[in-house]
This record gives structure tokens, sequence and C-alpha cells, in this order.
């Protein structure tokens, strides 16, 4: 238990590899992640699943993770020894989801690798899912780390697999690849224009999902917007990621019109706004999660148009994970109630910006 | 012409005395003011008079003026002399009121003494409008200075006096003494415990008048209401002043408690507003006057609470006059339609609050 803590320690001092800020597309595309749904043939679905074979489960999977020259440096956490603030960190970092943070299935783990590019969660909703997330618009290069390290990992795990069906996995939208990819892109321009309601329906029409920054179920807040495949059936992998890295590649396209189009049309007053956002997020004393990533979102839109030249998208882009209730209250050692939350928020805001340049 | 013209610039360089936020209660009483109405008797109402008329009038008011020791470097501008903005500018300066600023009578003038403390409008709607203004809550004060004036202005213009109803006046509410009595007062607070209705009704009861910060017929902005004695007639000069001085007296008592009670329960929100008043300030690009006027109002409190320590009341009180159209336009150097007046505006409160502390 003292080491998972020291472990967490250490993962919060710096940001993962997504919140770089780099590679393609990188001013809307925030990031890339590819998971893989896998099941271990030998053992029934985790809700189906006794303690025992769930334990078994893990111990497959941990040893499996731990000969993959992709993970070599991992931290493996056990859930089961995280506090609720702790798990509630992993899903604001994006490494485990909602599901397996509250989950109630026993012996649930996640094994995170360097710089947090590959978390693989055990005894989820499937026994394994492997994340690989990197910044920018880099499906293709999530899709092949993510595809040698499942080869990696098949080496010593024997999956559930039907000729006919490809990969079993609990869910039926997962089965065939289990297979599912997604980008997060920041479309403040697209949402100014008015024009995101057409943009996000023409993708529902293509089959493909829109989602929130917390995925499933979540809204869209500081105009983020998450697009993944929306089945996996009858699809080949390299497909399913050629595609939605098109279809990615056209909103990110669509994005940049509207940008230059409000650029044409209203910069001063977009300027003016950007620079609003950021006056407020530095003199601040009490700010609530909402508005703090409704104005991060406005500047990292100013750091994209040259608004502001100073300030770097990667401190803007951890802010946006740091600020979040779980990280505050890790900062400070300590559970807060929501307005303290908001205090300590501000003052974190406050100090990270006051250093960051940007003037 | 030219002399005006080089004397107004002269003018604002710096701000007046009633803008350096000391004197008694000046964090709460802005400025006070007493003004004369007088008329000569030789002469018929500036309205009803000609323009021979009234350019006696001038010549003889001048020269008196010329001779009194309060006015010695004083500064004479014939309006007639002056653009729209100039005349606009001694308005927001308090200097002269907008209807003499936009009157029709001839042969308008005022004369200025040293730091603006006295203002003698000549040919408003009475031959002679003297005016003595101060920071603080000084009423006695200036009521001294007025009087001394008086006296020495009459010893070389012979008044149009009544031995029944004394001075005589174009309007009725003036006839009397012609004294008026008035005090800018900022109640941030009373406004924000929504006591204010009550307490301006109180005052009107007891024959008092309350207007905006630009005198009768404006809106109050920014919490600051000119609080002033209705009628002369039938009451004595010392009378007048004492009365409002004591009347006044208990309104910023009752802002101070005001303040007191919401410091004491909502320290940390109010701390935050002026925060984010001070932050907007200093970051936005585009701002109208009323926002400013506003935003200032917040900082000027959280100068007085002591949340904006280093800032001093005498830079937010000047702020409060240079951001106002004609000065932004005297600085210009031309005429700036509205919307550049709004970037102006921003850029004077950036360059001034950034060189002035606050942090």
């Amino acid at each position: 238990m003292y080491s998972e803590t020291v472990e967490l320690n250490h993962l919060m001092r710096t940001p993962g590899e997504w919140l770089r800020g780099t590679g393609p597309h990188a001013e809307i595309v925030m990031s890339s992640r590819i998971r893989l749904a896998r099941n271990l043939k030998a053992y029934r679905f985790p809700h189906w699943a006794t303690k025992r074979e769930l334990a078994q489960v893990r111990h497959n999977a941990e040893r499996a993770a731990a000969q993959s020259p992709h993970i070599v440096t991992a931290v493996t956490l056990h859930l089961e020894n995280l506090s609720f603030v702790d798990r509630q960190m992993l899903v604001e970092r994006h490494l485990i989801s909602r599901e397996h943070a509250e989950g109630q299935v026993a012996e649930r783990a996640v094994v995170i690798g360097d710089q947090e590019m590959i978390a693989v969660m055990v005894n989820e909703e499937d026994h394994l899912r492997v994340q690989v997330l990197r910044s920018g618009l880099s499906l293709k290069e999530a899709w092949a780390i993510a595809e040698e390290l499942d080869e990696q990992l098949e080496r010593h795990l024997v999956y559930a697999f039907s000729s006919q069906w490809g990969y079993l996995t609990c869910c039926p939208t997962n089965v065939g690849t289990g297979v599912r990819a997604s980008a997060m892109l920041h479309l403040p321009c697209l949402v100014m224009t008015k024009q995101i309601g057409r943009v996000l329906h023409a993708m529902t029409k293509l089959g493909l999902t829109a989602r929130g920054l917390y995925g499933e179920g979540t809204e869209s807040t500081g105009n983020f917007f998450q697009i993944s495949n929306q089945v996996s059936l009858g699809f080949g992998e390299a497909e399913i990621v050629d595609k939605l890295e098109l279809l990615v590649g056209q909103v990110v396209e669509q994005e940049r019109n509207a940008r230059e189009s409000v650029m044409r049309g209203t910069r001063e007053a977009l300027e003016d706004r950007i620079w609003r956002a950021y006056g407020t997020l530095k003199s601040a004393h009490i700010i609530t999660s909402q508005e703090t990533t409704d104005l991060l979102s406005l500047v990292r839109l100013g750091v994209d148009v040259g608004t502001l030249p100073t300030l770097s998208r990667s401190v803007v882009n951890a802010l946006l994970v740091t600020t979040q209730p779980a990280h505050l209250q890790k900062l400070e050692g300590r559970a807060l109630a929501s307005h303290e939350r908001d205090v300590r928020r501000a003052e974190l805001l406050r100090n990270q910006l006051a250093t960051s340049g940007g003037e």
C-alpha cells in the first residue's frame, strides 16, 4: 500500500505525454487514443468471475505486461489499495475509466507505462483494456504501439477469440477487433460560429460518436469533444484507425477554417475575450472547475492563434488536469470541501500562470 | 485660442485636488463641493441678456476674479474658443456643468483656480457660479473658502440682492443664500446589501437630493452618489453646510457599517470580485466607459478595505476621470469613434495599472 502511494505521488509530478501539446495538429487535437478490449479464454468475464478467478487474471496480466518492452518502467496499482481521491486522480489523468474507479469488481488493477502513454486496466468490464494515449493527431502511431503491445501480451496470455466473431468482449459493441480509437478535439471556433451541431451530426451519420472530456455520459466542457469509432465488428483494425484519422482530419480542417473566419471577422473581440479569460484566471481567488475549464479553453485558443505568444500550450493542457478536484486534494494532501477546492484551484492557477509568462 | 488650448493641455496633466483621495472620510467621500449662484445687479440674467451685456458681465467677472488671492494662478477659458471635446473634458473634470458646456448663451467662460479647487463659471444660468471642490468630507472647509472668495468678488461687483429674498437667481430654488452644498459618496456596500434605497429615501425626506456622478439628470454609476441640499431659501449658509455635513456623516457611518458587515459575512467572495475586477481592468483590450466605472468602483473598494494594499486611491480616482470619452480623445489628440475609445480606454487602463503595483 505504501509503495503505491509513493508511485502515485511520483506520477503526479509530471504531466503525461499526451498533455505535451505537440504532435500533428496539436493546436486542435489534444490527444489520440487507441483502446483494445481483450479477455482471457480460461476465465469468465469480470462481472461473472469469482474473486479467485479475478485474482488469477490479474496475476497473469501483470506478469505478461511486465515482460513487454513497451511497459518496462511501468507502475502497477491495485485499486483496492488506493483511496477514492487517488482513483479519481487516475480518472482525471485519463488513465482509468470512471467505471474502473468506482467499480465493484474485485482485484482491479492498472499498469501504467512510461510517461503515461500506455495504461492497461485489469478487470474492468473486460479482463484487459489496453490504452495507448499520445498527444496530437497520432492515431496510426498509437495503433502501431497498441498492436505491438497486443502481440507482446498474447505471447503470455491466451485470449478469448472466435474465428467467426473475432475477439470476444463483454459488451457486443466491442466484439470483433475490440478496438476503439478516439481523438480529443478542441473546437472553440466551431462552437462560437454555431457550426458544431452540424459537424457532430455529420460525424454521427458516418458511424462516429462525440462525447465530452471524460468520455461516455459526460457533457462537453471547455469546447473539448472526444470523437470515437462506434462499432468494431466487421472492420479491420487498420481500417478503423485510418477512417477515424481521416474524419478527424476533416474536423480539424473545419475548426481551422472557423478560426480563420473568426479571426478575420472579429479578431479584436476574440482577443479581448482571450485576454479577459487570462486576466480572470490570474486574478480570481475563488473559481469553480467548470469556469476554469471554460476560461482555459479560451486561453488555449489564445496560445494557438498567437494572442498569448509566450504562454505554452503544455502549461494550459496540464492545468486542465491539475485543477481537477482529485488533483487539488492530492496536492493538498487531504480531502477538501467544494468551496475549499475553489479557493485552492484559484491559488494554483495564479501561481502557475504568474510563472509562465504570457504578458 | 491657441493659449487656451495650451492652458487646457497643461490642466490635463495633473488631476485636480479633489481626486487626491485624502481628507476626512476619503475612503467613502470622494469630494465635497460648495457652489454659489450670484448675479450682477446691472445686467439681466444670462438667458435674457444681450451679447453685449454678457460681454460686460464676463469682463467684469474676470477682472474681479483676477484680484482674488484665492485664484491668483487661475486659468481663464472662453468657451467659444474651445472645441466640443475640450468642453466635455471640463465637464468630466467637474469644472463646468453640462449646461455650460452645451449652452447657447454667448460669452461663456470659466475661471479655474490652482489645483482645480475653485471654478467660476461665467454666464451659465446665473452670471456667476462659484464652485469650491475639495477631496474628502470637507464641506465646512470648502464653505470657508467660498465665503472668502465671495467677499473678495463682491468688492468689485455689485450683486443682485434683495433684503427680503436674499441673493436673486435665475431659478427660484437657488434664491436666498444661492448656496448649494454637495458631497460625492462612494457607497458600494450600501448598494450590495440593498440598503441604498432606504438610505436615499431618508435623505430625500430630510430635504436632500441624490444624483449620479455627473449631477442633475444623470444615473448613478459605479456606486457613486452625489448628495446635495435641495433648497436654499430660508436657511443660513452655515446652517445648510452644517446640516449637510452632519447628514453625510451619517451616510458615511452607514456605508462603513455595511462594509464591515459584508467583510464579516462574505469577505472571501467580495475579495474575489475585487481581484477579478482588477484582473479584468488589467487585461481587457476593449472596454466601455460604463464597465470601467463599475470595475473601478470595486477596485476602489478593494483599496479601502485593504484587498489591494499597494494600489493608491488617487490612481483609481484619477482613472475614473481620465478614462472618460473626452479625456481619451484629448490624450489621442483627435476625435475617436465609440469603439476606438473602448480600445484606447483598455490600453490606458493596462498601462496605468501595470505601473501602479497592486499585486
